[in-house]
C-alpha cells in the first residue's frame, strides 16, 4: 500500500508520517500481513473490527489441511488437538493476558462463551441476584445480562455512564452491595474507546463480594493486559480483531484458577465432562478449566490466531500499547486540525492513559462518507447514529496509512457538505 | 492410495473389491479428496469422525485469506458474511437435509447448538416438562439433557433400547404422553449404527404433542433426509463428518418453518436480535431463523464444508447411500469370513435398511488392536469398551481400501492374540 503525500498538510503536527513511521521500531512487522491487492485497500482502520490476515496464514493454514488434518486424520486429536483449547489458550495467557497457565481456553463464540461464564458466575453466587451492567456496553453483553436475568429471576443493576466518558470506579461503587452477584463491563469501551481502570474497579468488586467479569474484546491484543495481577476472576474477548483470527474465529474465555472448582457452566456438553468419551450415565465436570468447555473444539478456526499470538510474542505487548498510543495521538491531532473544523467532533477520552487503540468521531453525515470512502479503499467503521471508529492496530498499521485515511475523510466530508 | 491385492482371499465375496470400484459411478470423486503423503494412510475407515479434507479446500481457503477477508477486509461483512449462516443452511437444506430455504443454519458447535434447540423447545412447551432421551445416545447428547433438565426443574423420561439394535418406534410410543415436552433422539446412533425410523418415530411424538429434535451427526451426508417431508421440528448435525468440514467444524441447526415464530432460545446473543447493531435497550429476537443464533458466524471455518455441499450436490444422495449400502455390506462380509473366526461380534444391523454408513465390529483386544492399526496407517476408530467403529464416507472411500483395511484388522488381531 502507497499513501498520497502530505495529506497533513496545514495541519500542525511536531512530525510528518513519513520521519515516524521510520524511527517505528514495530515497522517491520507491517510486511507480515498479507498486502491486498492495488486498489483494495488505500488505508484500513478498522482493524478493531476485523484483524487483517498474516502473510503466512494462507500457507500454514494449507500446511495445516495438508497435514494435521489431510494426513494424520482423526489420529491428530489423540497427537494434540484435544488439548488445543487449552494449550492456546496458555500461550494467548502468557503473551497477551497477563494469565498464568491452565486459567484461559479458546472455544465458541464471544458471545457464547460470555453466556456460559456469566451464568457460572451469577448461578455461582447464591443468595446474591444482581448483575452489574452499563448501559453503553456491548449490545451482545448487553441483551446477555437480560436473557439471563430473564430466566434465571435476577435483577439487572445499570450504569449510567457518560457514553463519551466511560465507567470510572466511582460509577461502580455506587451499584454495587450484597445483593450483586457479578459486574460485567467492557475494558474497552466498543464506541468510545475508553479504557476503564481494571485493578481499581476488579479491587471495588470484590470489596461487595461479587465477581468481576471483563470484557476484554477491544483490549485484547492492543492493551497489555495483567489479570492475574489485577485478581480478575472471569473475562471473555474475541479474537477477530486486534488478534487477527479471521472472520467469526473463537473467543477465549478466562476463569481465575482458585475459582475453577465452585463454579460450573450450563452447557454440559462431552468436551466438559470428566470423561468425554465415558460411557458414565451422569455428567461430571471436568476437574479444571476443562469445564468451561462444551462441544468439539474449533480447531481449524483457531488456526490463524495461533500465528497471530506468536506474531505478537515477538513484538511485544509493551511496544504495541507504546504504538498504538502514538496512533491514537495522532489520530486526535489529524481529526482536531483537519476535521473539527467541518464540525466533527471527538466522542474519545483525549487522556492516552484512558484510551484504547481507536478513537471515535462524530459528524451527522458519517454515514454516507463511510459508504464514499469503503468504495475508494478507505475503510474506518461506521457505528450508528454518527460515529466513525478510526481503529488502529499497532502492527499492521502506519503513520502514512493513518494519515491518508484522515484526508480521505475530509475529502469525502466535504464532497457530501 | 494403494491397496495390497487380495486381502480378502478365502473369503466368500460374490465380486472382487476391483470389480466394484471399476463399476462404481461415484468412483471418480475419489480423486477429488486430497491424497495422504505415502504411508500415511493405508485404509481410513473413519470418515465418520472426521471426513478428509478436499483436494481444493486448500487452495480455495487461500484464496479467501486473500480474497474475502485480506482485500475486502470488513465490507465482507455487509457484502455477503452477514447472511452466511443461512446461505450456507440453505444449500445444506436442499442438498443434504431436505428442507426448503429458511429452516437451516450453520454456527456454533454442534452440542451448543443442541443446548439452545433442547431449551428452545422444552421452553416452548410449557406445561409439559419431560424430555425423552435414549440411554445409548451420545454423550454430549445426554449430558446436555441432564443439565437443561436440572436447571428448568424437568424430567428426563429414558429409553432403554438394545444398543446393538437402536431405538424403535415401539419404545417411543411406550415412553411419550401428556407431560412429553421434547423426545431427542439420534438418526444414526454412533455405536451401532442403527437407522431409526425417522418418519414414524417424528408422527408419533406429534401424536403426543411434543416435539421432535433428531440429531444428524451420523446422517446427514451418508443418508439421504427428508426433514420437511417427515414433519420434523428440529434437529441438529455436525458438518465434520460426512460433511468433510474439517476438524471442529461449525453445527447446523433446522427449525421447522411452522415453528420460527413461536420458539425462542436463551443465548441472547446480538446475531440473534432483530437489529443487532441497534441502539435499543431491549433485545428483541429476530422474526425468523436467525433468532437462533448467537455469536459472529464462524465464516472462515464454514469455508470447507461450502466446498464439500457442492460435491455432494454433485453426486446426489441418491448415489450416495447407495454406494454406502454396498460398502457397508461388504464390510459385515468381510467380518462375518476375516474375523469372526477369531471371536469378532457384529453389533450393527444386518438389514440394510436399518443401517447407516458404519458399522460397529468387537473384540476385547480391539484397543490394542486399535493402536496397532493406526500405526501402521489403517485408521478404524475405537470405541470403549471394545468396539472398533468401520466409519465408510461413500465419495472418499473404494472397495479396495475396505478389503485392505479389514484384512489389517485381521492381522492385528492374529498379531495380538
Amino acid at each position: 500500500m502507497t499513501y498520497p503525500a502530505s495529506p497533513s498538510a496545514g495541519v500542525s503536527l511536531p512530525v510528518p508520517a513519513a520521519e515516524l513511521d521510520a524511527a517505528d521500531p514495530l515497522a517491520r512487522f507491517r510486511s507480515r500481513f498479507l498486502e491486498p491487492e492495488d486498489g483494495q485497500v488505500v488505508a484500513y482502520l478498522d482493524g478493531n473490527s476485523l484483524g487483517r490476515p498474516l502473510a503466512e496464514t494462507a500457507g500454514r493454514m494449507g500446511e495445516f489441511i495438508g497435514g494435521e488434518w489431510g494426513n494424520r486424520l482423526i489420529r491428530s486429536w489423540d497427537e494434540s488437538w484435544m488439548d488445543e483449547p487449552i494449550r492456546l489458550g496458555d500461550r494467548l495467557g502468557d503473551v497477551v493476558l497477563g494469565a498464568g497457565p491452565g486459567q484461559a481456553l479458546v472455544a465458541d463464540s464471544t458471545s457464547v462463551m460470555l453466556y456460559k461464564l456469566l451464568r457460572a458466575a451469577l448461578d455461582g453466587r447464591p443468595g446474591r441476584d444482581e448483575i452489574v451492567v452499563d448501559r453503553d456496553n456491548f449490545p451482545t453483553d448487553r441483551f446477555l445480562v437480560e436473557g439471563i436475568a430473564a430466566e434465571r429471576g435476577a435483577s439487572i443493576r445499570w450504569i449510567d455512564a457518560d457514553p463519551k466518558a466511560g465507567v470510572r470506579p466511582g460509577d461502580v461503587a455506587a451499584v454495587v452491595g450484597r445483593r450483586t452477584a457479578v459486574v460485567l463491563l467492557s475494558h474497552v469501551a466498543y464506541r468510545s474507546g475508553y479504557l476503564a481502570d481494571a485493578p481499581a474497579i476488579t479491587a471495588l468488586v470484590h470489596d461487595a463480594g461479587a465477581l468481576m467479569l471483563w470484557d476484554l474484546c477491544h483490549s485484547a491484543g492492543s492493551v497489555p493486559l495483567h489479570l492475574d495481577q489485577w485478581g480478575v476472576d472471569l473475562a471473555v474477548g474475541c479474537t477477530y480483531k486486534y488478534l487477527n483470527g479471521g472472520p467469526g474465529a473463537p473467543a477465549f474465555g478466562y476463569v481465575r484458577a482458585g475459582l475453577q472448582a465452585e463454579l460450573q457452566q450450563p452447557l454440559w456438553g462431552w468436551m466438559g465432562a470428566h470423561d468425554p468419551f465415558g460411557m458414565s450415565e451422569q455428567y461430571r465436570p471436568a476437574d479444571g478449566l476443562r469445564r468451561f468447555l462444551t462441544g468439539t473444539p474449533p480447531i481449524l478456526a483457531m488456526q490463524p490466531l495461533k500465528h497471530m499470538v506468536e506474531l505478537i510474542a515477538e513484538a511485544g505487548m509493551d511496544a504495541v500499547r507504546e504504538k498504538s498510543v502514538l496512533l491514537t495521538e495522532r489520530a486526535i491531532a489529524l481529526a482536531d486540525g483537519l476535521l473539527a473544523p467541518l464540525g466533527v467532533g471527538l466522542a474519545s477520552p483525549r487522556d492516552p492513559a484512558r484510551r484504547g487503540s481507536h478513537i471515535t468521531i462524530e459528524h451527522p453525515r458519517f454515514r454516507e462518507v463511510t459508504a464514499a470512502l469503503w468504495e475508494r479503499g478507505v475503510i474506518p467503521d461506521f457505528r450508528p447514529p454518527y460515529g466513525l471508529r478510526i481503529g488502529l492496530s499497532p502492527l499492521s498499521t502506519s503513520f502514512a496509512e493513518l494519515d491518508a485515511g484522515m484526508a480521505a475523510v475530509r475529502d469525502a466530508l466535504l464532497e457530501v457538505s
